[in-house]
């Protein structure tokens, strides 16, 4: 499909950011002269408490200049990639984004070393808006160096991302998969089709040709898994961390006490309950050996229906009621105000995603085709949007932008209530033991997995921490001992399990799984409390939506009455799984006895 | 063949080093002890001469122990890598080593912090042995930070070193030639051997399928590549030189000039004699398009006779006669006290190597089976040996090793004079075409090709200083254009030809290839001259080879009559090579006239 044989009501409308190119233009001269002003005020905006503001209000506004003018630039490429102007603008303001941070470098290091004055401009009535955000820059005392050392540190990130960049670049071929003695191409698409496939052989041999290219490149992926450890590990020495995971939680003001109760409950004490998960599937599965592989089968076959756009935000308006009306107000104004781009078309960026900032709507991108997962992806990345909307709306420029720590709350708990939804309105046994089916697996992936992915990843963050050398036999091996403790009893380990460390681009992006478990179990212990009616849960939840950036991400969990740091949250959310666990056992246990 | 069933006189013998594995222990002892005392003199070492005699005296001992136990441990585990005796013994000397390195880090930057003390401890008589070495530590001057700043400097070094990690890691595997309908395996091996076949759909197919395997990964290998270049820039920038060149020559103190020059009368003034033999190729060859990866196919079909070991050595003896008795008298040695292990056998490390210091025999490593190469690998690593053997007779153990600048002098000169003696001996026109040929071949890898790399490495170490980002076309674009210049017009590029810089190893060793360029037309000036009689460059070069790493490198090169400043060395140089060339051109069109 070409992009201009959509409706127009069915494209994103990004000329309410800019209705020409002449005002980006506009914008960012107007950025341009904001950087000179800045620079202009480098030696006297610690001076008093006046300078000190209008600094900052300069620097705000610069922020918001650029976030626009990158907005509207990556909107328009992302579905015109082949629009040279829009191409220009998008380089652009990357170029321009890049001056500002090497022009503004000297910032943070005088911040730091005039810190007491800055404390005393806080107390100031005038700078409240600032009080947070700057309390956070004061809060990197200990790990911001002189301006000579920090200049030596800032050009490493010339060399520091290699392994990052081989990894990306590293494209490999697998073999073609028989089935039904035709040759099939497998990739990474495939591979998930072909592990739900019927046929033994099928699965193993896609498996096997997939993961033994993995295998043959192993010193490749070791020298860059290694590689990026070692990065990380050189950032948390030089920078005065005590390790790779203090310096990376540190951003989110994060204790590793929390990192490591998410480890405790997912990994220990909950874990019996996914290793009853996997005794079921083989039970149900009948299978006398279950491969690691072999846990992909669908348990329940069933073809969901299909749905257009209008029959998606009649559903979505329904799941959303229990926010009330404020919340479905704004997924009306997203279609009424076209905010988002739902067609896949030739050149048109794949995945989904919300984005935009304080001066524009929270534009989405989705490719639409009209299954159920379009429907969960509308409604998941609507939750996002929902969250910014409200943020911007009540908070200042400067406090609405909230961290990826908190940011996968608003969309996964909206997910997940319209799994609820569709259990409830489904129709026959089959089609409530197929959305259970989806609800545990997503879970699974989420609660489970990521949390064992996140052990993986601490203990080759702990060997680079003590200079340990990594082969890939002792990546490989540790992977593969991780995963046999994961999967449990009931599941029989393949021999390629330990290359498929590989293949996960997550380790590459510095303890980033926990957050998604985090995010998915927040989630899970709200819409559990929300479909029990509670409504001091529901108020909680829509305050710290209003909430954006303006507390630490722990501060806004535990507002919304979902304290990372005590195990009730814990508890509820694995209960909950549990739940939907007992459900399904007995319909699946039925739907088996009466075939 | 098993190491056990060769003869005890075609085998080194490095009990002459160590009689045991006790007497391997006590001098490990013996260095831990020196090092315990060297830390301990860390605080007054500078305090007075004696002092800072003592401290250098014990560090050069500590030195020589190292380099002994070392020496001792890689050369056995060169033949026997699997007795993990002396794994162990390698595998201890090297983390002592890397001990000594991170417990001595505090010397360089005491030494400059006392610049001005240590120049005048060096004027004292006593110290006349270090003056040469440890001026080097202070000409280091503008380059050596603070203490602070070297640390974190040096920490680098732990994520700096991916990308040639990478580069080593990355295996290929490529598609079988078709020879007469059969399949054969294409490796690195083979390549050469398929671009010589007479077949020119052979030659397509191997280089094709070769090269096409670099393009299928161009992405990984432009970002190792560029990632090499990059880490360069980075140190040069850190450190305070004008950029990567400057760099890189500052340790053996040659001027940006010496590159440039050795450039300007390759890549410009000299190069239409290498575009005369291309075409000389093509008209020998009889083809209508000549493509680069035609220019292998052999000119000569000769074979060459065998040789026994003793028959090697008649020859050999018979080609230093040039240099005196006392260099003949190391030869004899080299074979009498059993400098030499000879054959290949299972496990022993493949290729060739001269190795040795201060304190053991200069030893050589090598794989002989008996035909020429055989035998010119033995006079070229017998080059290196008697350069080791007249350097550490003729120096103190401070200033005898040579440095890679001019290594490849001796050995060179060697494989020259043996190339001129075969072609005296020569019984038929066709056996001196054979040699004049494998000479012609030999000069060309390395006068001319070599600066073209560099060329070409220069532009990529450019782009880095410049902070230019390098993609995959950007470098193999450039390749192709300096290939098809370098070729000249007769020479047909192919459209693999850009990606074959990814193949090429020395692009990762910091400008490393013009060094070899330098090292030959050294050898060929010093050959042509003394071939000539010359008596003066006879003891000029005699004087160079006891002469060690006494003196900066140029200054060696400007005693040995070969000033590598001045134009005159590079027109003698290539001048030889047009002579040979002439005399070449000859011979072969008076047989292919006469075939």
């Amino acid at each position: 499909m070409e992009r201009k044989s959509i409706a127009i009501e069915d494209t994103w409308d990004l000329s309410r950011i800019y209705a020409n190119k002449q005002e980006f233009y506009t914008d960012l001269e107007k950025a341009k002269d904001l950087l000179s002003s800045l620079l202009q005020q480098k030696d006297s905006f610690l001076e008093n408490d006046d300078q000190f503001l209008k600094f900052h209000q300069d620097e705000t506004m610069l922020s918001r200049y650029i976030q626009k003018l990158h907005c509207f630039a990556h909107l328009h490429c992302d579905v015109e990639p082949n629009n040279q102007e829009y191409q220009t603008m998008y380089a652009t303001i990357l170029s321009f984004y890049d001056q500002v941070t090497s022009s503004l470098d000297f910032y943070t290091v005088m911040m730091i070393e005039n810190s007491d004055k800055v404390a005393q401009y806080l107390e100031d009535e005038k700078l409240e808006d600032y009080r947070y955000s700057l309390q956070e820059v004061l809060r990197q005392k200990k790990h911001v160096l002189s301006q000579e050392l920090e200049t030596i540190v800032s050009k490493t990130s010339s060399i520091s991302d290699i392994s990052s960049q081989v990894f990306d670049a590293l494209r490999l071929d697998y073999d073609p998969v028989h089935v039904d003695g035709k040759e099939k191409v497998l990739n990474s698409a495939t591979l998930t089709e072909f592990l739900k496939n019927k046929d033994p052989k099928v699965r193993k041999e896609a498996y096997h040709n997939f993961f033994k290219e993995y295998k043959k490149f192993e010193n490749v992926y070791a020298a860059t898994l290694s590689g990026v450890m070692k990065k990380d590990a050189f950032y948390a020495d030089v920078k005065n961390f005590e390790g790779p995971l203090e310096a990376s939680l540190f951003d989110d003001n994060v204790p590793t006490s929390l990192f490591f109760k998410i480890l405790e409950k997912a990994n220990v004490q909950y874990r019996p309950l996914f290793h009853r998960y996997n005794a079921l599937k083989k039970k149900i599965l009948n299978l006398d050996t279950m491969y690691n592989y072999d846990l992909n089968i669908p348990l329940v076959q069933y073809q969901t229906k299909k749905y257009t756009i209008d029959e998606c935000f009649d559903i979505i308006l329904d799941v959303v009621q229990i926010f009330g009306e404020d919340y479905v107000n704004i997924i009306k104004k997203a279609r009424e105000e076209r905010w988002i781009d739902y067609y896949p078309h030739a050149g048109k960026r794949i995945g989904a995603y919300s984005s935009g900032c304080y001066d524009t709507n929270p534009y989405i991108l989705m490719n639409f085709i009209g299954d159920y997962n379009s429907l969960s992806t509308m409604i998941h990345e609507l939750g996002h949007s929902a969250h910014s909307y409200l943020s911007c709306h009540h908070q200042s420029p400067v406090n609405c932008d909230y961290r990826i720590f908190v940011a996968e709350v608003a969309s996964t708990v909206n997910e997940t209530l319209l799994i609820n939804y569709m259990l409830d309105h489904a129709s026959s046994e089959k089609e409530k033991a197929y959305f259970l089916y989806e609800l545990l697996e997503n879970c699974v992936g989420l609660i489970f997995r990521q949390p064992m992915y996140a052990d993986f990843e601490h203990i080759l963050h702990t060997w680079a921490k003590e200079g340990k050398p990594m082969s890939s036999q002792m990546i490989t091996d540790l992977y593969y001992t991780k995963n046999a403790e994961y999967y449990g009893p009931e599941i029989t380990m393949d021999e390629y399990v330990g290359y498929s460390c590989y293949y996960i681009p997550h380790f590459y992006y510095n303890y980033y799984v926990y957050k998604y478990t985090l995010g998915m179990t927040v989630a899970l212990a709200i819409v559990s409390r929300l479909l029990n009616g509670d409504e001091k849960q529901k108020e909680a939840y829509l305050n710290f939506l209003k909430s954006g950036g303006s507390k630490d991400p722990v501060d806004l969990l535990k507002d919304a009455l979902v304290n990372p740091l005590e195990d009730q949250l814990y508890d509820d959310a694995f209960h909950y799984f549990e739940t939907i666990l007992n459900e399904f056992e007995k319909i699946i246990l039925d739907m088996s006895s009466t075939l």
